[in-house]
């Protein structure tokens, strides 16, 4: 009855993507060393930089998030650098692969899928280790749905001489990131997630502790990651490789689509759908995966029931037309994954959750359907 | 929260439009007298035939589905005429409109808004005025929701020796319509409801006898739907005057993909989402407008209940993201109607259904909220 075409992906991303997003992007192909290109990465650069409340210039790099977070690592860390790591999830995993690609001495500071990280953990870490010069984050962690305290664990970084890079993948655009109030020296994140674009673009940009550090830092092998290149690029308003057209097309106009919602609102919406989901999950009888404090407001995981076949949950979701995500790795039938980014609102959701409580029932689950969804209504009728 | 580029349109046409439609009318544009413009007037043609089971040619007409009641008429109709219309809803009453201005001799057969018009009705005019050469018929009455027994009628119109023109443009595409078995004469239907394209193409087809007629009766001084012209352009491959050429990109996707699913399972698909949500409704405590035995598949109209302000209705459900519509003319805030055609499937339902009670309850409704949503999970979860 659905289609691959019109599945709602209700993934942590790639996110569904405003119509009027599509129509940019269709727009003519132009040639990119022009006025005509400058203009819009100009206004590119603007509109972005106050998503996350910056005055650094935003680098659009071609490729996807992972490519960001290689770049953000292979540009400050060298073969002795002492590196911490802070990993509570598969992607924060990821880092610590490239981080350990770098240098000899990556170390990690390793919680539990599903916990979060504290400012207090990471200042124990710099205690046994004073060497650290170089810290990455995940700020929130897709694999698990956890938020980590991002701006408190900022200050204990820089409290100790430290460069952070932030992991906001899938936090920056819907959740709040205020990359200059919170001292985040290297800001990296990717377009298919709140930004509401298909995948393709990275954005990186760094803080003056981090670009002066670009000075200092031999430079490694890697050639289309050389930031200095990127730099060169930022002050002309173009990229130093040729970027992918389209997607600035459609970044241009989903920039355009969130301002006109307001930031504060967009940040507002993604928590309250947040909350409005995690209730319903509550509501049903299910659990939440992730510890109560640090619950993402951009994904939401919770445990597959007792009984339930996780495979199966997944695939009447998709006979009802909407693509949920298990878990990975040994997560993978343990909980199942909701991405509630860019576009969800009260219809979305009262959809997924309605879906959702059918899926489960059929899955084998012991749930009464509508107690998920009737909490929504209930909370959008007293409004 | 949700901006007019993404309101979900669950009034009774335009529908939703399913992306590869879309995708298709953003192909470049193309000359249309030319052999790639015939190749898919050729396929639209050999596809659209299979919708409506028939082995007539089928025009199409640049405009909307009005035009194609005004063609089927002006091309027919005569100043001494005896046409029957069969009225009961704004639908027909528009037919009737039409008929009026060629013939001082247009007779209404008029039955109550909400009644269906049975075959027997039909015999009895016939009875009355044996005179009567043409008959006009809305098939599936958008105003109203009731869906006429156009088969039925079809076997006394033709006892009688008259003409049918059967307009079915809230019908073909979704519901069943068999042109040859049923002996409809003259079809109309238009692009913008069960076919899933946006306005501005109908379609007519013409049975042998109509095309014959066409030699016979005097031509109105009517030049844009000159039907025979339409007929050289039948023989042709092509239309007598400029065609929409990105209509046609995108008809010939829209026929794809209901071939694809297949018009025995795309009818059943239509009539079961008509029937849950006709169920939903009298969960809910609400009342239908239709008679029971003449319910459409395709439009489905509710009384408003007391004490509900219909405009606040319609208000929050737009709040929601959703669009639905109110009564028209007389039947303003008494009725409002959803259509649920085209890509319309559970999940949709689940999304409108969800969405309603809430709109209902804010609105001035008695009503528990998931009363409606969740009949149609048991039967979803029963499946």
């Amino acid at each position: 009855m659905y289609d691959e075409d019109r599945t709602f992906l209700a993934i942590p991303g790639p996110v569904e993507i405003h119509p009027r997003v599509y129509a940019a992007m269709n727009k003519h192909l132009y040639g990119h060393r022009t006025s005509f290109f400058r203009e819009i990465y100009k206004q590119c650069d603007e509109k972005f930089r106050q998503t996350i409340n910056t005055k650094n210039p935003i680098q659009f790099h071609a490729g996807s998030g992972s490519l960001g977070l290689h770049t953000s690592i292979t540009n400050f860390v060298q073969a002795e650098d002492h590196v911490l790591n802070l990993v509570n999830g598969k992607f924060g995993e990821r880092v610590e692969k490239i981080t350990s690609r770098f240098t000899r001495n990556s170390h990690s500071l390793k919680v539990p899928y599903g916990h979060g990280i504290t400012a207090d953990m990471v200042k124990q870490e710099f205690e046994k280790n004073a060497d650290i010069k170089f810290v990455t984050i995940t700020h929130n962690e897709t694999s698990t749905g956890v938020l980590n305290p991002l701006e408190e664990i900022s200050k204990v970084v820089h409290d100790h001489g430290a460069l952070l890079m932030a992991d906001c993948i899938t936090s920056a655009g819907g959740d709040l990131v205020e990359m200059d109030n919170w001292n985040i020296d290297i800001f990296v994140s990717g377009s298919q997630k709140c930004y509401g674009l298909p995948p393709g673009l990275a954005f990186i940009a760094l803080s003056q502790a981090a670009d002066e550090r670009l000075n200092e830092v031999p430079r490694n092998n890697d050639f289309y990651s050389d930031l200095l290149q990127f730099r060169e690029g930022v002050k002309k308003g173009d990229t130093p490789f040729t970027p992918p057209v389209s997607l600035f097309y459609g970044l241009n106009e989903t920039l355009d689509i969130i301002h006109e919602e307001g930031m504060d609102k967009r940040i507002q919406r993604h928590r309250t759908m947040g909350m409005l989901y995690r209730n319903a999950i509550e509501a049903m009888g299910l659990e939440l995966f992730a510890q109560p404090e640090f619950r993402s407001n951009t994904v939401t995981t919770a445990k597959v029931p007792d009984n339930v076949d996780s495979s199966k949950l997944s695939k009447v979701m998709l006979e009802l037309g909407i693509m949920i995500a298990g878990g990975q790795g040994t997560m993978k039938g343990k909980i199942f994954r909701i991405g509630h980014m860019n576009l969800v609102g009260p219809r979305e959701l009262l959809m997924i959750v309605a879906a959702l409580e059918i899926a489960l029932k059929k899955a084998g689950a012991n749930i009464s359907l509508s107690s998920g969804v009737s909490t929504i209504q209930q909370y959008l009728a007293d409004q």
